[in-house]
């Protein structure tokens, strides 16, 4: 059973899996859909990852929890892991259709877990989504380093470590070709940790924050 | 008292009131301000408004509840309310300072909301944001009809009475000027119900669902 539970209304599942496109030419029951389910299921998953993250990672700053979750629950994440649940052989389509798009299985999860939310309330879909969900197929070791640029690691390392981490960058000028270009040191605890160059602020910062994590001792 | 209850962690609320200009220059402590609780109390916030829109407008589709969502907690509202609440006597900054920016009201609202959720779980916080937001600050019937336009308000008449609308539309040869034109017609089960032309397709059906809404009963 993929919920763990028995539910309390079958219906309001059979709802979750309903394509939009089975009823879209009928004007009776027009929102006998999965849609509204979605709206609803995607609030709840934004909440709950929200609420894991915000526990688990105690050092860490909004901007890192607010990357991890849309990290986590990117469109590409949730077809996939609705593929491995098996929705494409549950959601529910008009005759012999084969879905071209593999969004409609993330959004059917979504649709799921609204419903598990109207049928078990917040801590009935929290349990679902950690136990079955981000437990199951997510991996947050990987995921906390995946395209992480360099900036944003040091300073999560930082934070982690309780070590100031700043940034001072200043405009250069370049006689040469009158192209803009910059330099930017990085501060551990006032000390100056690397230094980079760079076309703009952001890619001397990148190159400084690259030089200064080279030389950490983790 | 704010919150309709003796909070539990009177650090967590303390926390939720601090901006973050009070401790950025501190090497110690760098998350003791509200930033975090922020992050969390938004998707929280999302949630509860998402599921009370669910259970209030039964009939309505999801582009309705999206659009409606948007609304109640728009960065505007957000501040209004936190202002009403008194969240400019309440939050801690540095000395003197006051601030320019309305928006740290706004934040520091829904860093409150987190603060409640961690304290007393996502009842308590939704139970704060509908009794003490909702209710009291914010006028449902009259946000429904703010700046929808023609189109979505037929759609949505057609879902809360079950009439199916549809809409055709075709391009037109205008020969005067060659710039193209459209013609759309609207379509209340099966009825033509109004008709219009425009520079674009969206126009066209704008203001053809205007005609229809003109001759509604209601």
């Amino acid at each position: 059973m993929l919920t763990g539970f028995i539910p309390g209304n079958a219906e309001l599942y059979r709802c979750a899996l309903t394509h939009k496109s089975l009823v879209s030419l009928s004007a009776e029951n027009l929102n006998f859909n999965n849609e509204r389910l979605e709206y609803l299921g995607d609030a709840i998953l934004s909440a709950v990852i929200a609420d894991y993250l915000f526990s688990r990672y105690p050092e860490c700053n909004e901007g890192f929890l607010t990357k991890m979750r849309a990290r986590l629950v990117s469109r590409e994440n949730l077809n996939r892991i609705a593929l491995k649940m098996g929705f494409d052989k549950m959601i529910i389509l008009p005759g012999k259709s084969v879905p071209t798009k593999k969004h409609i299985y993330g959004n059917a999860l979504e649709a799921f877990i609204g419903a598990i939310f109207v049928d078990r309330g917040f801590n009935g879909a929290k349990r679902f989504i950690i136990d079955k969900i981000l437990h199951t197929f997510l991996n947050l070791d990987e995921l906390e380093c995946e395209d992480m640029d360099y900036k944003s690691r040091i300073i999560q390392w930082g934070q982690k470590n309780k070590k100031e981490i700043s940034f001072e960058s200043y405009e250069m000028t370049d006689d040469a070709n009158l192209q803009p270009a910059f330099a930017s040191t990085i501060q551990i605890m006032n000390t100056i940790a690397g230094k980079g160059r760079g076309a703009t602020k952001k890619e001397a910062q990148q190159h400084a924050a690259r030089q200064a994590l080279n030389n950490l001792p983790c």
